[in-house]
């Protein structure tokens, strides 16, 4: 026995150095380790909770905020973990990050907030919630085009009447039929699930509980996640929209499949491509190897092909410590031009409010209909250079000058070819139009809708298998095949 | 030397804890840890299958059946693991279940059974061969529409021709083609695959092998796993389609990838909208964490998201033993509506049988063509309510009661909407079929093929991404655009 | 700290001899431990390249090349590891496998190598660099199809035809478009991302570098890891389309997603058929248990299902060591007809040069319009025999012969029957054709797209369903539902 004691520590000790050496890394700390430094606001939670949502408390203490002290976590370098406020509020430096530190501590600035047991709490936790500890990705994200995602959507008269096309209702007997507007219910039901609803108070209600009668308010628009969700507390977003509740791990962050659920659509097929691309395969090949917490990330020791957030988001380093890629929130960040869900693909915006761009037609989109950018609200060429070396850096750490330089040539003939054959299509419809395209819906007739298919999937598709080299989406998925053979049968209906 | 046999046993009682630490479980035992209580008649077949079929023993070797004695493996407790027959036959009871506990023991109930070397043995295992340990999973199946999937397909009149019409073989030369009816091996090789064929004998036949010569039955409709497969002995069922022999592991069952199989195409799109659904991000994400085999399951701690088999079979708890919600394999007992492959979302049928459902119309469709419910058949509204709640009540482990309410009044709202446009195209059919919809194949023309793809891929998608929260698959992927562009086309070709 | 001495070596013992018994293998070498036995050219390399591209470096040195010396690393046995080169260059044989040992020591047959530091280097490793170690995969994949991909799509006249009328750009203004041919930039973009580039050297650039200004080969064609990449040393293909660079594990080349990259969409749609099949369930639910480096692979042991790689690449063993199926690189080996890509399937071509096939009609084809084989340049029956025992005895260590008869039956069947299809399909073109299918572009028209869908995806998605099993797909994904539609379709519009 005497020998056990002396082995006990020992093996342990052994074990971990073992497990350092097979794993590249520490294990994890186990959910029900004990927990210290709650707040008794957030021991008051649990105490209920436990018990009434399990599955919340139970993924929230494997989480790092279970275990974080905001105080004691600040980032202390560039490649640093951390959080990157200056100033913690005082409420919530001491604690570990619980229920009450999210969901009660910002009361004072929510309509939504009821009295809830001793407590004044709100469900509904916004970027501003988030942004007193992580006050520089909260800044980053509020000049993110999808920060504004709602009111991009909702409120640019030309993008409204394309949803309202596809999600209006068709109703009608004894075949008559017409198209009603879609209601709240249908949009919050599609495009908003991603864009974000617009959040507001309709009442309260008083509900039954297994802790007897309670009061709770009545929010239209919730449940949603969407990440330009408009809160009540005047913010826009949803931080959650990535960084799913309640573990908040960085690893799902970082997995392609999170982008999957917003970005796999033909419109943005961004997942579609990226599973057929080298990245792709590379990193399902062998994500059992990557190490998808670390901090920095280093491209080939910690994993062997980038995701989606390596290359678009995260703070990457070499393995001395050497930035790559600063962390950003702001995803076009690194990207010069958009190549998605409009007309054409163009510089990107300068604004993440895109409602005020007017083209040379007038029309609130960033290209007129015949390809002209409408520049003055779009990055000019200095910027785009820019946000290109930025996001040629992290290339360059895998692959060679000649090879990266190569692959950005042919992105650049392939996005200006795409755009010809939007012309080329865009000119068929124009005729039918015979030149008004102000006054009538541009959407909803069928030969309408073959056009809006030539570019919003499959010139986009096409741009996206060439920035992401999945070549098999972008031929015969969704692509070149689907483009050829949509414009030919546009040019043969009209033909007739 | 006597320090280190002191060590060695601690050591590993040490690393065993440390795993458990680390893991969070016992390693599982390795596949080629001896083997024992392997009976008389087992051991036979191993003898010469270790070298004929080596891949099955050696998959077999890894399974929990190669390690249990039924008799020793009853389940004493709701939450507990082990098998739920009361009586196990006594030639079971004493040994792991090994091949000729599944191959031979029931070989007095097979017409299909042959002299196998010096035993009776017979391939195809039922539901009624598996009942003998696991009564109360097979005495659910046998209620699950699933079972059925054969004749609730190919006995139904309707149904049946629209199979025709999609499996039927055009022939033809120089211009003049016609369509002639499918054969067997057409439809075994299609719909069947998935719903399971009808087995019959047609004969016995001699071959060659490595151990001489030796007869087989030849039996028609084989191989097949469907799951709804009528099978010799009279039984319905195949209970590998989800349990994959010969690990029969319960971590394939509880994965996603398992029900996409028969559930990713178009026409039930279950697969594909949960990969782009916030549970299947995040399950895909941190399946690395999660415990697929742990017996309670239990939301949060086993896993970070739910897969298929959460929701909507596994008896989950909680961490403290309760149970959530009991294990069914009829797996309609958490769902209040049948959302796919009809005309019209309705209430589930009452009986897994759906051939006697007979609507207004004298069709054996649980709606009219007009959408009207064959009431008497379906589900009323209070067995729905209690299925809602089944089904609510492990939604509320993790989301709060708001979250919940409002999940599924949108879903409500968006079933109804779907049914709206499928009853606005099916009036336009209506009006071209002149309304003799009882003499027509209705599925056989291109217009009549359009609208085939409103109600069987459209609408049912748009409600599955309403109600596993997939809208990436349900706006753009095929959903709301694309039931949109073929009302408007199908309206278009008959405004003519 | 004496009985710590004993016990610190005792324990790693015990941690090792743990974690076999937990893991099956022992844990894989650690990246950062020193490596031995580099060249001091490779050396000189890993100088500048550590900081120039830390990515590649970093996954170099997890690779088995970064740790083998090819001199001690010959096979010595059918089922042992190592390289299968009996003569291994001098200047290769002592050191391991670095950067100059691939990107340098061959120089002399390179027109593109460039002076660099003080070495002669060259970017485009090929199929002839590899062979020096790897002479007998190198030798089988130059019978492989895929080595010719270039021209066999690119020379023959035909299927370029095709290409163009895919890869053309449309162009125009004011309502009259026209299509321009694809340019290079087109082609590598799209189909030649998979097929394979052309290379070809257009002259030599001085660029600005972190270690001063330096020369550079400017290749038109590059970047590409095109299958059937034509090379600069007049070698075809490329390793690095599946061993993905630079950790070439041998994971990777065995991982479905690996072949996804080309073989997704529908046109080849292998994965998406995996994806939906009994193995590629199994598969995906116990990748976390399967040893994808073992060598040799054993079925049922190291994996619970097999992946692409299994059925149609690997060296398969049991578990006493007896050799399934030999490895091939000419991956035809196993398979005794070409399902997908042409007209119709058909008995595989002898050789993997295509471009020298002529039908009865004088085409580039395999087969006639009619569907006639263009038997001399096909395999006979008895090599589609020898080929289909070759799949078989993989089949076979899984599954019965009633299983595998049953089987193959049922896709011979398929087989005929689609193409029994697409037969009257061609004969409805025909007719529109007025019998002229030699001066015409064959796939330009709007119909004629469709009757290529109903070859290119229909009823090839129909034959692969069929031959891996994967039904969901081959119904309602792309297959019969799909192709009933469109040969409906075009019946209807011919008959107008």
């Amino acid at each position: 026995m005497r020998t056990l004691k002396l082995i006990a520590p020992a093996a342990a000790l052994l074990f971990l150095a073992a497990a350092l050496l097979v794993f590249g890394r520490a294990p994890i700390p186990r959910a029900d380790a004990a927990l210290s430094n709650v707040s008794d606001e957030t021991e008051a939670c649990l105490e209920c909770h436990r018990s009434a949502t399990p599955g919340i408390v139970a993924a929230w203490e494997k989480s790092r905020h279970a275990r974080s002290v905001p105080m004691k976590s600040k980032r202390t370098s560039v490649t640093g973990r951390g959080v990157s406020s200056d100033k913690i509020p005082e409420e919530l430096s001491r604690y570990v990050v619980g229920c009450a530190e999210c969901h009660a501590k910002n009361a004072g600035k929510r309509p939504e907030a009821f009295e809830h047991d001793e407590f004044k709490v709100y469900s509904v936790v916004t970027p501003d919630d988030c942004a007193r500890c992580h006050s520089e990705e909260a800044s980053q994200f509020s000049g993110n085009l999808k920060s504004n995602a709602w009111a991009n959507l909702m409120e640019n008269k030309l993008y409204r009447s394309l949803a309202d096309s596809i999600n209006g209702i068709w109703v009608g007997e004894n075949g008559s039929i017409e198209k009603r507007p879609p209601g709240e219910s249908s949009n919050a039901d599609s495009c908003l699930v991603c864009h974000g609803t617009k959040l507001e108070i309709s009442g309260f209600e008083k509900r039954e509980t297994d802790f007897g009668e309670m009061s709770f308010p009545v929010i239209e628009g919730w449940p949603n996640r969407g990440v330009g969700r408009v809160n009540l507390d005047g913010s826009k977003g949803s931080c959650s929209a990535c960084h799913s509740r309640h573990e908040f791990s960085v690893a799902v962050a970082r997995s392609p499949s999170t982008c999957a659920e917003c970005h796999k659509g033909p419109d943005v097929p961004a997942y579609g491509v990226y599973k057929v691309s080298a990245h792709g395969k590379m990193f399902e090949a062998r994500k059992d190897k990557a190490n998808m917490t670390a901090i920095p990330w280093t491209p080939g020791k910690d994993f062997s092909a980038p995701t989606c957030a390596a290359c678009h988001v995260s703070l990457l380093a070499d393995s001395d410590g050497e930035v790559i890629s600063e962390r950003t929130h702001r995803m076009n960040d690194r990207l010069p031009d958009r190549l998605f869900g409009l007309v054409y693909s163009h510089p990107h915006p300068l604004d993440a409010d895109t409602t005020k761009i007017v083209n040379k037609n007038g029309q609130p989109l960033p290209t007129a209909l015949d390809g002209t950018p409408a520049a003055k609200y779009l990055v000019d060429e200095k910027e785009r250079q820019r946000r290109r070396a930025r996001m040629s850096a992290s290339c360059l750490h895998c692959h060679s000058t000649s090879w990266v330089n190569g692959h950005f040539k042919k992105l650049e003939q392939t996005s200006k070819e795409t755009n010809s054959q939007v012309r080329a299509a865009t000119a068929l419809l124009e005729k039918a139009w015979s030149g008004d395209t102000s006054s009538t819906n541009l959407f909803d007739d069928a030969i309408e809708k073959k056009w809006v298919e030539v570019w919003l999937f499959y010139a986009n598709s096409i741009r996206f298998a060439s920035a992401m080299g999945g070549a098999d989406y972008g031929v015969f998925e969704k692509g070149r095949w689907e483009i050829s053979r949509a414009i030919t049968e546009i040019k043969e209906e009209l033909d007739k």
